[in-house]
């Protein structure tokens, strides 16, 4: 409920087009449905920028199922559910057409084909990093960016990402996927001069700690104009380079 | 160098007006100065869509001094120097003007007045956090984005933070600082649909452990389009606020 | 052994109603009955205000029977069993009334009606926390509390909380499930002037660390009021939450 | 803000008392003041059932005057200052009557005699441990608590923690304080029926890691109804066992 | 080789009974048994003061029988194996005379009754840390002392252990084992003037992490005369308590 | 207050001589004075084996002196305090004879001679480690044994070690002081036969962590009959090296 | 590409042998085969010294054999795979002639005698060190370095290790592969004059970490010379080790 | 004492020429010279390729001194001290000629020239790192290695580092020191065929965690050929660098 509504309520009121109590019920009034296990947020939309995405871990095949079907019931498309396992996408694609990749696990209801705009890049340091790579690529596609891959272009092969050089200077968002040293985030970040979402992954073995060493390395990246989101998190990831790939210029 | 000049340098040599031997050279040869103990990139600005700036806390007072001179002779403003003691400041201070807070400890060197553009919201949640906020505040100021700042805003006190929804909602980027349990990134994030940068700071006692407790719980944050820097970084902050800000639309 | 009766029995020997060594034995005799594997407090109840727990997870099936076997015997009612797999649970049905809720893992053996009193709010995050929150939940329930729950309502959509604050402002105690961040803690606590339990659960992944990031984060929560039990500790939560729900008044 | 106060402004709307925009005002304005540095929130006594308190340790004797002049002028009484050295207590002195306790570095301002009610006790394990327990037992007496201090009882000398077993069981609220192991919390929660709080400190060397080693300790303790707040925080201890010593008996 | 061993051979060479050449191959020859995957080591018991045991933990079933018969072949008794599951102790006991208890996976074999001397008790906090008890129990005993095992008496009902008093005080060497807070271990070194060995475990949930929680703690313990052992590391402790027990009085 | 002692009050309170209120009040008096900031246990000695030890630094030079002279004034000699800075030892010489080493910070309080028995071994790795080998070594020999000290004889350099194998196969107890890599406790485990207790120093750099490394590494120590106190704690380790040491043999 | 190719590639450019354009291609093209989810780099055995390697963990049995088919068909031999369990292998085993060891999971496809020169030593320090330890040996004989196995010679039995000193002290480079406290490092570090490469391994229990306690001890070690791979990383160690032992020496 | 020697000695105790106890006393004696508070090992330099190292930072200047004085005494030339603060060094300068570099704090007492042979690389990110990165480079030409420093080439400018290509690829080893991310080593060792020392340094802010970030980082580096030292440990990189750089080619 933004600030018009608000005031517009407010102006029902003072004409008497509306009870008192009715407009503290609507202003009480979430803007979701509560279906037993989940509220859906239907305006999320609206005041977000993007529809709501299921996150499906810790939900059984029943609920996504659920979920999924209130929320096309409600005209919802491209409805992202992340973390699927292929045995819940398979009783979800019972209820709903869906598209499901599953190395990255990712599933795409209702999907509906649209322009694709901008430019994302997703530079990956290793074959193992693939699934959040594609985590991460098929979330910004999904919202509707144009995405470029760049997979296993890790720095120890420096000539391997160099030879990607253009590709990486025209995107507006790259995104910077690397498990171990996690040291992909930096040297990126010293080529482009647009936003570097950095995602460290669990991949690895030994001191990488289930990502930390990762985690820590990005954080601690020199260059300037990097960020970071959590371990793994190919969705967060993809989810900010649309955000940034698909804003607007500054209005005069 | 980039692709064009390369073609350009190779065509000389084919035309015979450069050698292949000063091509190599060209080739080989670093766009910095090498003043012994620095080298300066003069033009990262270009490569990197910003100036160079100069991370203090390692240097002594001459070093800055000398790095901020030289320059200034190759026609650098706004210089941004950040983690700078007070009496560095005055010692650099003599070399060069210099606008200088001492709380953020932020210096600029050969500052110069230009239009402010776009819109960054840096929200803060208790007055310790005062120090970093500020240093990203300048920072995204002196690289020319508009910055309104909404202090004291913490989560433990909801209704502070929601009186000033307008303005959050308004903004192009948002810079997030807090210690302790860094929730204002979680809520910050739930309410604006642009870029959230979270910044974790070291303030705060006990099992903040120098600001890893915040640094956790904003790589945790359940809202979407949310993305961390380093601790206390808010320099980091307000250098990717700006370039999020000012970022051009997608050309047609 | 309480003050009074031990100075009864001392009493009792000067009477010579009782011989000093039986007085001694007397002291020295536990008020507990030993069955080999384990040593049963029937007096628990008395000197802590509720009856004896059996934590289930590490004990067989057949531990568990018959531990609730001599309770039962002794008179127990309402008997807890926490972290009771489905297949310990079938077992011990054999030997007992159980009510079993197998999301929670919670079993009640020889449950008894009884008016439930007061108010405890459990509020929880996300799906993904509904174990831990009903751990509570019937804890609290078992020992006599009325609850209410408040689930899904985390802070990255601030108004499914707000939606319910009547609720939350009318608690005596508030049970606060939540992982990731652990923000709901710190937004709880500021809305609320009764005691706040913070519960962090090891839902999550990335740098949740098994619940770390939400147990640092619940302790340094700003907002004053607010404590914290173990990780996924719903139990500690809803036996606290309880105790503190059912004080009774200073008396004049 | 309440429920209430939110329909009365609506009815005023309809009655044309108040214009829409006003009232709009009215809901965005927040009950606080705003002095540059900080917001002061006059209302938090009414929300969350006790006054403001301020954390000195991240503010200049300037800004913790300044505050404490405007809660005086707003009529406020017994405002607590934790955390403020004792230079900083000396300015303070200058503006406002203040009680201060060097070893805690508790203050108290506008210090007003009240009757105390109710039975915290505040338990130590050690002559370490007293800056963090006066600081709880001053918090709670300043908020209306009777207090019971019970210092150096630690369980290496179990016979000293026993010897006071009449005081620790008639409590409403015990804050058990200790650093090292921390065994205190778990000792005293086996004898007791009230809620305990536990306190790690920071005490300790070697592999206490800075009162990680209590604070660990607690959070695992095995007997029940007690929980913990941040290390060192015997501000949050004092405060919390002052809400639940006063708490009201549930009304028929 | 001890130093009288080398002095004896040196006189052998100096009487010519042994070539030089000998005496080296002497000097470097270990006095172990080369088996491929393992040397044992028969004379370990000679400079050690207790056989060879055997870590089950990494090794085949074949290599635990190969190991076990050589050591019978060369006189070996009582043979301690730990770590060893159930499966490879069926295999072990086709070629040697085997006692075996699953609960600690501790084997004996070729196990002769002898005397047992002195007392050592094993005391422990609950049903869950049993097995770790037990290995330390069984090993103490393997190696020749009398061992009293308290179980089950946890620092929340501390009457229990109490009523053991004159056990714990008569003993010679005590193994406290406790996981969760490890508080049995300070509270146990408060009673008793004998040696306190204490060994966490990693039972426990939350943020027990382990067996660290309690690592810490015991590391921390405020009683004297209390040292540390890995986390569930029963077999270290109950060696080491044999050790402690079996000493001889300083000779005059 | 020993069994013996309770049985004898019960039979004065049978035949007369004592009150039930009496003996009510001896069992709940502790034998300890209290003076305020401390409570003094002055029959520790009786029941733990060794007399009263204060731990100076978290005391006043004040309290020190006020405990030191309680307990001479109860007959107290050989009185140990550690953690004691020189300007604490100098006030504490003003009110009592004092043997003070300042590289320990080890005071011993009205020193009197006694012949020291048995042998107790302390070994080092480096010259950095001399401060806590020499708390450990004073301690011990406070305490009645006689001690070797075997100081910087590290691992790196084996054959120091190995040069002084007789001392240390004679000895009762060693204590093995090392920091950085704490590879000392398993190499002299390895060689002798009699307790070793394993103390971890906080000297080093680097991933040192502040002895962490080295407590881990003794912890893991593959030797048997090795255990480990706490980071620095010299004296925990000679006052169980002396325990050990002054063990008495089994009974026939 | 190195500095010759390019002044060769720069003067057929001159001549006119080369278009400015084709040269430009040839500087970006990447000396590696896009395969797809791998790009295979034929020209780093040119580079680095050494042929590929495949890291068999994150791959498929098809992408594995897909590589190793294109290397073999590229004129590979000798072709290192790591981290490949016996399903994926015998996968391989069907396109290429494949030795394989299942301990180490080390394969090595189209194997080709070839003489083995220098000498490298794999020592460790017990049973369980097994497999990353023929990791490192089955690594530096692929890559041409003549191995010495010593195995089981951990610190705690001393003898065994001195009993190969002169093995040890011929050696050009020595891998030592420890767990739980990681002093094998140290003490051959002491022993040796070349470097010493040291490899934590996870194996051990209680607070080893998963290969922490190594790790960090080893970083300690004080002996000189010494330097650490990452935890089982037996791989590493064996490349380097060959590296180190197949150096050349300095030309006159 | 070499096998060869031991023969030796063997051959003269057969020969009557020496006493059996002569020869014990030998072999038992270590070839070091005790001055109380060190054990100085003259013959390290025999053993271990180079001569005694002084690790300054645990020594008085009275202790550093003593040492020096005595090595001098005995012939000692370069002799290193690490570590050493710049009033400990003008104490050493009074009894001995030396070289000392404030920044680094190394001493180099008795310098002598040298031919310096062979190429070490010294590597550093930035400016911070300068003090390390002397220590390692100073360590190296004191044991005899040519040095090349190239400073400040940071992975966030890369073609910093790749204009130095030809040096780097010309090096026998490399050390790469770094702090934040660490990721210098990673692109390093993807550039050279020669082993390569990463070392970590402590240089950096919030979650560098006085370089953990940077060691992590290093492990887990890509890139074959790298090994690490310990956090600082710039001395340790560069001896073992200079170990390298000067190893002979294999035999034929």
């Amino acid at each position: 409920m933004d600030r018009e509504q608000m005031l517009e309520a407010l102006c029902a009121v003072r004409s008497g087009e509306m009870a008192p109590e009715a407009a503290l019920r609507l202003f009480a009034q979430a803007p979701y449905e509560d279906i037993g296990y989940a509220k859906i947020d239907h305006h999320r939309g609206l005041r977000n920028g993007s529809g709501e995405v299921i996150y499906g871990a810790g939900k059984t095949a029943e609920q996504i199922s659920g979920i999924v079907g209130r929320m096309i019931a409600a005209g919802g498309e491209n409805i992202l559910i992340t973390r699927m396992d292929a045995d819940k996408a398979a009783a979800v694609a019972r209820v709903a057409p869906l598209f499901y990749d599953p190395m990255s696990r990712v599933g795409i209801a209702n999907r509906v084909e649209r322009p694709l705009v901008g430019s994302v890049v997703v530079a990956s340091g290793g074959t193992s990093d693939l699934a959040v790579s594609e985590e991460a690529a098929l979330t910004a596609e999904a919202l509707g960016s144009r995405v470029t891959r760049l997979y296993d272009v890790g720095v120890a092969g420096l000539h391997r990402l160099l030879s990607h050089l253009a590709e990486l200077q025209s995107a507006r968002a790259v995104v910077a996927v690397a498990g171990m040293e996690g040291a992909l985030a930096s040297v990126v970040g010293g080529l482009v001069d647009c936003p570097v979402i950095a995602v460290p992954t669990s991949v690895g073995y030994g001191a990488s700690f289930g990502g930390l060493s990762a985690l820590l390395s990005m954080l601690n990246a020199c260059a300037s104009g990097i960020s970071v989101v959590n371990i793994d998190n190919g969705f967060g990831a993809g989810f900010l380079a649309n955000r940034i790939n698909r804003m607007k210029g500054i209005e005069a």
